[in-house]
């Protein structure tokens, strides 16, 4: 009898990112190794698989950043049936984090190529504390005008060269990136306002100053061409503040 | 020139209780004072005032349970104007306390004494994992019958001897308190379902008592008629088990 054969699996995982130095593995060559998403998957995946699991994921979100629709792949022979396997990690799994659904990956598929990916940054915006939303929006209590935010947004649209908009080192080969929406929704029951962004890829900390930038907007600080200037000049001191990322959800990631 | 007369003063009071052993100041003869509401807002009150504020508490809310609307005095001589005061020890407290108003103390206001007080206790009732509710909510995966709950619910209301709904030790001169209101509300939007409670005055776990007893009743373990049993033999083991302290809320607290 010949051994099953290994086969590699797409997981959609959410997770509270609070309590957590974001989803890369950590490992300090001395010391304790950091808690991160992938760290604990990795662990909680190699247990109840049997063998040791590497996990790759579509994003690296920062510290503190929350996901809704993560993206990770591993390679493993799994013994447990396919229907079953989210909920046999689930229950093995930290309260903070999910798999929301196992499946078998499409051949070929590259995480790290998504054809669009959608964040969301939260903002409170009311005068009251957000108390038990407090790790999870950004509290803003200064009067947003959404009309001015929008027109900003829609000036994001597009492939550009995204250098401005993101922190120093990040390594990238090219900062050209494509946003195929931006826009800036009121949630009034909630007392919330949030900034949803799609695109094929993001710089490092690119949505939280985006979302700095339109605050600044919204506030009357800034004009809505400033996003037409960091884009041409490819400055980021032109551009706000990079806002915190408590605020940041990664909601969805969509492959070919 | 006399000095200011002291007054009183009422304010009414917000937490997420995750962070705290409960509300009432809790100062071991050896070693650190644990964290708690009165103990955080005692130490605010006095540093912001520049005296030394003693805060008594309408409910003393356990570890874990968080308020929307807790009641508490002290007296004090303010030089900060009445409708500054909110705001200037909101600006000095934790991220997980506000002051959702101050005013002067009516006359004989007996905190103690309420005329009515709403605690909810909130339930997740979705199979996936509550993540960023999770110290917010109690997760109850089961199917819970509403109809049946409400029948329950009824039963609890009028003035009856609540013994067999609280924790032994509970040190009180009699167990009758008023039930105004009790029941069961589904909230589908956001996969929750909250059991509200209204009444003069409750014992020591009395609505995590009920609440485990209506869920009880929900998924068809009990019968509606177990409230009268208990009511009648006055019997803790008849009832269900007492929930977990992180989905209740102290909602508001009414005086005449």
């Amino acid at each position: 009898m010949s051994e099953s054969p290994s086969q590699r699996y797409k997981l959609t995982v959410a997770y509270d990112g609070t309590l957590f130095h974001g989803w890369q593995r950590q490992d300090p060559p001395h010391g304790v190794p950091l808690r991160t998403v992938q760290g604990e998957m990795e662990q909680i995946l190699s247990r109840t698989l049997g063998q040791p699991i590497v996990l790759s994921g579509a994003s690296r979100t920062d510290a503190g950043v929350h996901a809704l629709g993560q993206v990770a792949v591993f390679e493993a022979i799994c013994r447990i049936p396919l229907d079953r396997l989210a909920e046999a990690l689930n229950a093995r799994l930290p309260a903070d984090v999910e798999v929301v659904r196992a499946e078998l990956a499409p051949e070929g598929l590259d995480i790290r190529h998504a054809v669009s990916k959608q964040y969301r940054y939260r903002m409170f915006t009311h005068e009251r504390k957000p108390l038990d939303r407090r790790h999870y929006v950004y509290h803003c209590w200064q009067a947003l005008d959404l009309g001015r935010m929008n027109d900003a947004a829609r000036r994001l649209v597009g492939e550009h060269d995204f250098e401005g908009f993101s922190a120093a080192g990040h390594g990238r080969l090219t900062t050209v990136r494509t946003i195929h929406d931006c826009r800036v929704e009121p949630c009034p029951d909630q007392h919330e306002t949030h900034i949803v962004v799609a695109g094929n890829g993001f710089l490092y900390n690119m949505v939280r100053i985006i979302a700095g930038t339109l605050v600044e907007v919204g506030r009357g600080r800034l004009e809505p061409t400033v996003i037409d200037e960091v884009l041409a000049h490819r400055d980021r001191s032109l551009a706000g503040q990079t806002l915190p990322p408590n605020g940041l959800w990664l909601e969805w990631i969509r492959y070919e």
